[in-house]
């Protein structure tokens, strides 16, 4: 059984993330969402709030879990044996990201294998739908309504 | 069943490729290592040259076959439904990559995952191989003795 | 008046170059496209082939004018003291790039403007195009009709 | 009316500005330099102040504009349909840049142009120059001699 | 008499480090291992600290002295007329390093050279070092035992 | 005592390449500048009008000398236990400037040292230069005087 494990933020979900999961879940028996919450992280949304945000954008894929990570992810996944799967946006993050597998092989064994984004949804990420929704700018081509209405009651609430 | 093929010139192979060739073979059900024969490009050695010397490099990875190529690659394997992996040695490549990986996408609808080229190896290429080999320097941390050998008398030859 | 030239060896044009052309066509007076023709590169077009396919791809937009230059570019256009357009597809053909623009400064004083591609057309390439034609695949989400015609004549032809 | 818009934190102006809004101003016919003072950032130098050390510094170009900018840079100058024109030092800024421009053409229509940096320049930014003034180095080759004396004092009160 | 000087943060030293250091100790007389402490800037070890276990993974090497540096290094060794050495770990790192080494030969004359690093240790950095400590990896393969203990210590007083 | 290699093609040098040269030689007790001549490249110059235009352009440095390398230029220099120096003018060529430093290490055990490109001579190359050349550009600016009147000369011939 093949396992897909994509680890991240996910703070919040965008179109971005659900195109590289969705195109996981086509691939794979199961995709593991690994939502990434470190105690010396900030983050705007509660590890809860991103996971039922992420629930929520990829409930059309049935064999996708949302899962929460609060330690070492290569440690929580040992028993899948899973392949890590990450999307990539260009060259820069590619080097970060090459060391990241590097280090992630040495303690765990594990391979982690890159999707280029696709092209159309290559200028989506987290920071900019948080600096869009800042400004109150209509997010319905960067992430779910969902996400929007949660980003803008969050930025209300600061 | 997961079809993993690994598309490239391999000209000649090398202990890059092997290493890539078989962390996919611990993944995936099959592998097919596929040589491109490209009309219009200039090869050092012949594709079943190229085909013979890669089976000798993966003879000990099972579920390895190898496959020449002549015509558009994604049309051969379509019925493998295959996923198509390649390694990558740094971000300047990627950049090629991502592009290619694209192209691919629209023409097939197949995936092309990146996998990054473990670092002690990362700097090994076949063409890296063939100016070595050409100095009659000693190659046997790049590529196997079949391929040394193949080398220094198709070099002799020209 | 503004005066745009948009250089390249268009051999042949794509959609991306229409694409960048376009943009340019909106924002200045007059756009120049600019086909080079270097005596010591190899082209797969003539020049007026190229000049031709061109006028048919860009004949939707009125300012434009298709031009061809035979000797050093920023000779030939300056007296209308234009400035330089030029579209980049990722961040290693920027570093290539901005040497080019500063060499052209410093002979000329024109300056470059680079127009990163559209995302979902970043992936089309003048080689691409010409590849994919080859193999008989159908190119009509990478250039124009015409093109395609042209092409699979000229390949045949070899 | 050929309006450019060059927006950045200008915290301080250096010579690296300087010299792209120099060239800009050959180009256009006026060209707004648009100081983002964003709520979420963390600034030396106050708006006001930013605004009065770039003014400073442009005085010599007669049509060039200061403004501060409080909220979405789109939002602000949708009325004069501007060109945003931005200096790049190198690749790795390019592949940030090429996602910002395109969020600002999806979410306004603006085109965004990239001028390569004057190589004799392409090293000064405002956080070196900051650097530097904290170690009380002469600044004379890169930025104006007001702002070299506002970081002296600024640096002594803190 | 040639004098190189390695700058960095070393908080905390590395394998990675090390294996800088001892190649450049083979080709110079002396090395300085300069140890940055910038008041603007946060440590997790003391200048004290970090200096100490500085001198404990290179007590090898008879030829390297630790140093700190509490101002602008290039003033500290003027007397010396050093050169720089620095390790690069990928492009990204060589064009951020690049502007700092133009800014240096500005200011002082001083040279910088790059040394890339040893592929099979090319993952290793302080923050990668400390990120892994925090979830208790064994980090024999990534510094030196008394790191891993000072790290482990460090980590359970916050 | 000190010795750097500088090995480049130099068809023909350039003023960056003796802005690299003479930044060498300061730091040098000899500098040999290596002009590599492979029997399977294609030069402009034949090795001995490279190795004259060469040694003209630093006649003023007293301890560099001018080598024509036939065969592997680590083989040709190891009694000298050379340190390799090579300029570079962005982080593209790093990458593979990398991988070639640890292929020498690997088969020679030489260190290679990175040279930044002194910014306001960072694009010029050989193939700039004779690109200019070919359309009659005045050349003060890229080489020396004895460059542009040979390359002139050459062009004619041909």
């Amino acid at each position: 059984m093949t396992v897909f494990v994509c680890p991240g933020s996910y703070d919040p979900i965008t179109f971005g993330h659900v195109d590289v999961i969705a195109r996981c879940a086509s691939l794979a028996d199961t995709v593991i969402l690994a939502i990434a919450n470190n105690a010396e992280k900030c983050y705007l949304f509660t590890a809860e709030e991103r996971a039922e945000l992420a629930r929520d954008a990829v409930s059309h894929l049935s064999n996708v879990r949302v899962d929460i990570v609060e330690g070492l992810m290569v440690e929580r996944y040992k028993s899948f044996n899973p392949v890590i799967v990450k999307g990539v946006r260009g060259p820069s993050d590619f080097q970060h990201e090459a060391i990241q597998s590097t280090v992630n092989r040495e303690i765990s064994g594990f391979e982690t294998f890159y999707l280029p984004a696709t092209p159309s949804l290559s200028h989506i990420s987290s920071s900019i739908v948080k600096e869009l929704g800042h400004y109150g700018v209509d997010l319905s081509e960067f992430t779910t309504e969902r996400v929007a209405q949660a980003l803008a009651m969050k930025l209300n609430q600061q």
